[in-house]
C-alpha cells in the first residue's frame, strides 16, 4: 500500500496504544490464581456488551460497559468484588501503559501526518489514560463513539473520523490491532492497517487490511 | 411469572432445542485432541460474526457465516480443514440432536399454547435440523431472520414473532438458553424465559429473564 493518498492517521486506542494487560498485575493482587480468568472473561465481555448494546440499540457508556462486564467477569469467576476493589480496577483502566512503540512512532509520524485517535471509550475515560501516558501531545484530535451511541464496528462510528477530520475515507488510514475493528473500519472504506501484536489471525468477515505490521515502528519506512 | 396471558410460546433453536455439542464428536475424529478447542471457538466465533455483519451491516445468511466460523476455527488451531471435512461437518449440523426433554415438552405444550420457533438459522438449515428431529409436527411456524437480514439481538429480529403469529409481544414467551438471546428478546418486549442448561450466568446488560429453567420441563407446572 502506498502511503503517498493518505492524509491522516487514525489510531484504535485499547490493545493498540494501551496495554490492556497492564491491568492484570492488579487482577492477581486482589484475585490471586483467578486473575488471569477474569482478565480474559472481562476482556471478552466488555466487547460483547460494546455490540450487543449497540445491536439492541440499548447504548450505555464505555465505563459502564467495562464496570458490567467486571461484575459478570467476577461472578463467572465466583469471587465476590467489593467496591473498594471495582473502583480500584477502574482507576486502574485510566493509568494502562501504552506499548513502548508507540512514543517514538507518534513523535516520527507527527512530523509526516495528521494523527488521531477513534476509540469506544467514552470522552473522560480516553483524555484520561491517553493523557497519563502524554499521548495527546502528538494528536489533533481525540474522538470517541460517545457522541453517536453506538460503539464499533457500527459504520457511524468510523465516520467520525471523516467528519472530524474534514478529509474522505479514502485519505485516512487507521490503525487498530483488534481484528473485527479492522475488518468494520475497512468495511466502513477506511484506508487500513492492521497491528498483529498478538500473532493472530483475520477475520473471516469478508475484508482483508491494506498493510500487516507487527508493531507501530512497521509504519515508519 | 403467570402463564395467563401467554398466547404463544417461541424457541430459540441451537442450544435451546438443538444439542450443538452432537458434533463435537466429529469433530474429535477429525481433529483428534484440538477437537474440543475447534469446537469451542467455532461456536464464538459462529456468535461473533452474526453479531459483528449485522453491526456492520454485512449481512450472509447463518450457513456462509458457520462455514467462516470453523475455517477461521481451524486456522487458529492451526489445521488444515479439507473441503471434505467442511462439508461433513456442515452435513452434520443438518442433524444435531434435540436435548431430550424436548419432545416432551413441545408434545405437552403443543396442547395448550401456539408454539414457533425464531432462530438466526436461514430457513433451509433450520428445517433440515428440527426435521431430521420431527419437531416441526409440533410447531405452527419456523420463523427465520434471514427475510431482515439481520440476526439477533437486532429488534427488528424478535418483532418477526409478533408478526408471523399476528399477537402482541407482552402474549408470547420466548424460550432461549443464550443468555444474550434473553437480554435482546426482554429489550424488544417479548415475555421470556431463560433455559440455564449450562449453569451459567445472567448477562450484566439491564434485561432479566421474566422466568429460569433449568430444561424445558420446567415449563409444565
Amino acid at each position: 500500500m502506498s502511503l503517498s493518498e493518505i492524509k491522516a492517521i487514525v489510531f484504535d486506542a485499547y490493545g493498540t496504544l494501551l496495554n490492556v494487560s497492564s491491568i492484570d498485575q492488579l487482577l492477581n493482587d486482589f484475585f490471586d490464581k483467578k486473575g488471569a480468568a477474569i482478565a480474559k472473561i472481562w476482556r471478552q465481555k466488555q466487547l460483547e456488551y460494546t455490540w450487543l448494546r449497540t445491536l439492541m440499540n440499548r447504548y450505555q457508556d464505555f465505563n459502564t460497559v467495562t464496570v458490567d462486564a467486571l461484575s459478570f467477569a467476577c461472578q463467572q469467576a465466583q469471587v465476590t468484588l467489593s467496591p473498594e476493589q471495582r473502583d480500584a480496577l477502574m482507576e486502574a483502566y485510566d493509568r494502562l501503559s501504552v506499548y513502548k512503540d508507540v512514543h517514538p512512532a507518534l513523535e516520527h509520524l507527527s512530523k509526516h501526518f495528521r494523527l488521531a485517535v477513534l476509540s469506544n471509550a467514552n470522552p473522560e475515560m480516553l483524555e484520561a489514560a491517553l493523557s497519563y501516558n502524554s499521548v495527546p501531545q502528538f494528536l489533533e484530535v481525540l474522538i470517541s463513539v460517545d457522541e453517536t451511541r453506538h460503539f464499533k464496528p457500527y459504520p457511524e462510528v468510523y465516520r467520525l473520523a471523516e467528519q472530524k477530520l474534514a478529509i474522505p475515507a479514502e485519505q485516512i488510514l487507521f490503525i487498530s490491532s483488534n481484528t473485527w475493528d479492522v475488518a468494520g473500519a475497512k468495511s466502513f472504506g477506511l484506508k487500513v492497517a492492521w497491528v498483529n501484536r498478538f500473532e493472530g489471525y483475520i477475520e473471516e468477515l469478508g475484508f482483508q487490511p491494506d498493510l500487516i505490521i507487527t508493531d507501530l515502528e512497521g509504519l515508519i519506512q
